[in-house]
């Protein structure tokens, strides 16, 4: 199979077009030289754990942010000018394949190769993932093998894998391979997972003296590599845009046939950051988002009752239709499912066989398995993914939830509560069809500068950063890029349900998962519209995913709503800070100095209290 | 619910571009004039069994084919020009909603009213399928009511039902409400029972002596409306597409992930057009054709180690993944499940409720039940269909191919024959969200033109006559507008397998359901490139659907492939007939006419001799 691997292959028209666009640079990337500026020098680690991240990362730690620059005429010393070098570079799928994943490649290649016209340097790619890494499997990028994947979906350039970068094992064949290839920088493509292990492997290269730098590249469909420094993920665009798509047709289907119910489990891990920005899209009738079931700790029961109520209430209206999304994250989310499920993980790890698990269950948690149906019970035997999680994508919550509605419907029906059309639902999981995809414009246009920063990060010199573009809800010429240092984005969990967990995740720093915020302005858009997309039927179908002409520009509109740029707004901040040094200079009057203290004063005391109460909440969150 | 029909609605960007979009005329449907060209006078019935048509269809049968032209300036005795009268027509959605719907509503309301600007001309839309018919719910369609639907998907501007206008007090109740509405013409949309229940209804409006004359519309996404007068249904194209573009995006997935087999099962009822037409856009490893099943005759064990040689075949070349396409009318073609579930229908139909049943199939049929996995058991146990048909969208057979294939892999990896990894499957089925797709270009047009023909069809007083549009590869200023009689396509069915059926469609004139032809062009391009889909992994991906740009005025490969013009070889063939009376006529040569003579004798006895085994051949088709 790896002898398959970047062969040129047929493409279809839309194909061919798609692999001449060229996606636009911002233009702080633009010309041969690109200035990078760095933070103050202070540390950006504003974990919740400091001194635990301080002691695992003491290498890496403590680097500052980096902003990319145009050159400019005047250059200050505080500024270093990349001297653009010839370096050797290899790069890695990690994890799960995501729309665009291919530009980063490209981007890295065009900045490595062509920007600078530097024949000497190499773009290695590894072969079929992580797994190739340690088996020093390499294809060399070259301008043919990227011809026919420019702008394509899939990580079928070089294939992928979902093995981790994590046991001393795996580390010491990883830093082997770097070693052995004379790589200058390793860039690890991928999400949550891969970046943690990339932090941890920046380290580990730092402490053993080895000169590979390690870069990060937020690539992942969940869009849950979120934070101050990461406003969104290669992928993600993509995959909402297509799975609106087919809710929405769903939707048109209800409405036409007036006699179904959709119920849409949608992929996207852990928390409901997918099903928010395709409810944004689409206008189903309701979602139920994991974050929700948590905060209000639902149990399985609410949740259908919650649903019934709705299939009752519209069914008042002579609306015997809809559509409804599921996160797959969900049923993780439900307090007494995730107890039993990690009853079963815990007895699973113990070596009891799966058709034993029911009869040592504790109590609470068999009356629950028992009730369930048999199909549910098989899936939720399943042993957990490397992350300790339940296999999210293989557990049909989406037809639990409909057998249960049915159930409560036909009581209702009978008892003449409900006095409605019988109810029937048709289930749907969506996920592995949008996966592979062609990536839209937006996902094009920000992997394949991601991949011109990775390369600015290397010749910068840095190790454990991730590449970052902030503003992104602007066109790309707005858009600023950065390096953050991943160790800024990790945290410590002190503690774990999971008690007889053998993972070696306990204690040790990582990038969590980012959950919907409840507070933020995405999720205040859908409260707002919640009840008329419930009884309303205010259906909006985005339509294929469109590469020229109205909707090829258009943007997830969690992104635009949100108002993240957290980097303008540092740097806004510093501007603020330089004025007032301007104005209280020697020289300025004693009235002026006294007051400026005083405010100074008070300002700081008010960040300092806000600033640790923050912090102490970070732990709980 | 019913006030809730017609009303605007918010369209997002995208929707709104389209519904602006305006569909191309042929020349022939341009102006105020529009000329219609009969056939020479002579019967088109030419069904195999002629004389119970005949029987059934006393009062519209015999009727010429009609070609629309563009009005001439020199008009012959032979040419009626329609007067474009003011007139009433109503318009419902019967069967299952296809993309391009509206547009048939919208090309028929333009051609009434604004073409023609007649205002006294009224288009009434029937809410809520043929229901809304018998019931006389009516919605005047306007421009206002058109606005946000043009060029949209699904049928939610009057809503559509399954059921048929069949029994005697439907087919009153249709009659009372075409009575009592007044109307002229009545236009029913929909695929090939629908259209049946056309023809059916046109005879005994005209036995009845109502004036109301009825035209069907070839509107079906499943694409088995098809014989020499029509070349596609108004869906069709959309549905191939949005499915090729998912199937696509689980090519490029597996081909990333390399460790899972795709099993996708497709929306398309009884036959496999849909899955051919995917397999053609997509290039997916594998497709097993429900005809190809029931010409060889193959087994559920048959089908399953073919699948798993190929697997096997593929892991000697270290591919452990693929896709494979199956059509879910497949199950029905397997002839020894299609004996099980005509068992089961008996049974239903007799009243033994689904839990006795397995206890009282034959022994075959219960041993083949009994081996089944329960999942597909209580699938096969549901009610059949109104047209006798299993429910074939709720039995998945990708699931127990997918577990069939599994256990047979496991059974060779353990006796050692199988050397591979561990075979994986993951199992969808497409087709809801496929249904309610906006509309392609072609479906968008194609409607349009259909709808436009309706009202020609109607104002030159033509009844039980279906609008067809052909030449349709080409470029719509080169398509062809004409209507036939449904009744020419109609045959008899005077056997069945139910010999407990209680459904009246023995003896009784219907439309069957095409087959996908084995001889036919693009049947053909498909086994000439199998062995290289199942080896090579040659996976295109033709996109998402565009409507700017190349793919936009893509049209589907089967169409194009098909030498269809049925109409246009007719006509060649008259020109051929009419440039040998020009050569032999009073004052040619002796020896001319001897010649001909001769020449002319044996081609009408070849041809006879061949139409009648043709049509004896038909009868077991």
């Amino acid at each position: 199979m790896d002898s398959d691997f970047g062969i040129p292959r047929e493409l279809s028209p839309l194909q061919q077009l798609r692999s001449q666009y060229q996606p636009e640079l911002p233009p702080c990337l633009q010309g041969t030289t690109v200035r990078v500026e760095f933070g103050d020098g202070t540390t950006v680690a504003e974990a919740s754990d400091s001194h635990i991240i301080a002691r695992a990362f003491p290498h890496t730690l403590g680097q500052p942010l980096a902003h990319f620059l145009r050159e400019a005429a005047k250059v200050s010393d505080a500024h270093i000018i990349t001297q653009l070098p010839s370096i050797r570079v290899g790069i890695v799928f990690c994890g799960r394949q995501a729309p665009g994943g291919h530009n980063v490649i490209w981007g890295l290649y065009e900045a490595l190769k062509v920007q600078v016209h530097n024949a000497k340097s190499t773009l290695l790619g590894f072969l079929g993932g992580s797994e190739g890494l340690f088996a020093q499997k390499t294809l060399e990028i070259t301008d043919d093998t990227l011809q026919t994947y420019k702008n394509q979906g899939g990580f079928d350039l070089l294939g992928r894998t979902k093995d981790q970068i994590k046991t001393t094992e795996q580390v010491n064949a990883a830093l082997k391979a770097c070693s052995d290839l004379k790589l200058d920088g390793l860039v690890i493509i991928g999400g949550v997972t891969s970046n943690t292990d990339a932090a941890h492997l920046a380290e580990f290269f730092a402490e053993a003296k080895c000169s590979t730098k390690v870069v990060g590249v937020p690539v992942t469909t969940n869009g849950d590599l979120k934070n101050q420094f990461v406003e969104a993920n290669v992928g993600f665009d993509t995959i909402c845009k297509v799975n609106s798509q087919l809710i929405s047709n769903a939707c048109t289907d209800a409405l036409s046939a007036e006699k179904y119910y959709y119920f849409i489990r949608l992929m996207g891990r852990k928390h409901s950051h997918v099903a928010l920005e395709c409810t944004l899209q689409s206008h189903p009738n309701m979602v139920i988002l994991g974050e929700e079931v948590a905060a209000s700790k639902l149990t399985i029961f609410d949740i259908s009752k919650q649903i019934c109520d709705a299939v009752q209430a519209r069914a008042g209206q002579d609306k015997n239709h809809g559509v409804i999304l599921i996160p797959e994250g969900i049923i993780e989310s439900i307090p007494e499912v995730y107890a039993l499920l990690k009853e079963i993980h815990g007895l699973l790890r113990e070596g009891v066989a799966a058709d034993k698990i029911s009869t040592q269950l504790s109590p609470w948690s068999s009356a629950l398995f028992e009730f369930l149906p048999p199909f549910i019970k098989k899936q939720l035997l399943l042993h957990p993914e490397s992350d300790d999680s339940a296999q999210l994508s293989q557990i049909e919550t989406e037809k639990l939830l409909a057998y249960l509605v049915e159930t409560e419907m036909n009581k209702r029906l009978k008892e003449g509560t409900y006095q409605g059309k019988k109810f029937n639902a048709i289930c749907h999981f969506f996920g592995y069809q949008a996966r592979g995809s062609l990536p839209s414009k937006f996902d094009c246009d920000y992997a394949y500068v991601l991949g011109h920063i990775c390369y600015h990060i290397l010749a910068a010199g840095l190790n454990g950063y991730m590449a970052t573009v902030s503003n992104l809800k602007s066109p790309v010429n707005k858009w600023k890029c950065g390096a953050a240092p991943i160790t800024a984005m990790m945290t410590v969990k002190n503690w774990s349900q999971n008690a007889s967990s053998t993972s070696t995740s306990i204690g040790r720093p990582a990038i969590h998962p980012a959950m919907v915020d409840l507070k933020g302005k995405a999720y205040e858009l859908l409260r707002q519209n919640a009840d008329k997309f419930l009884m309303e039927d205010l259906y909006r179908n985005p339509g294929p995913l469109q590469y020229d002409g109205p909707g090829a520009d258009a943007k997830a509109m969690s992104l635009c709503v949100e108002d993240q740029d957290y980097m303008g707004r540092i740097k806004q901040l510093q501007e603020y800070l330089d004025q007032v040094r301007t104005i209280v200079k020697p020289g300025c009057s004693q009235d002026v100095l006294k007051a400026a203290l005083s405010v100074m004063a008070s300002v700081t005391d008010v960040l300092t209290t806000i600033s640790s109460s923050s912090n102490a909440g970070q732990q709980f969150a």
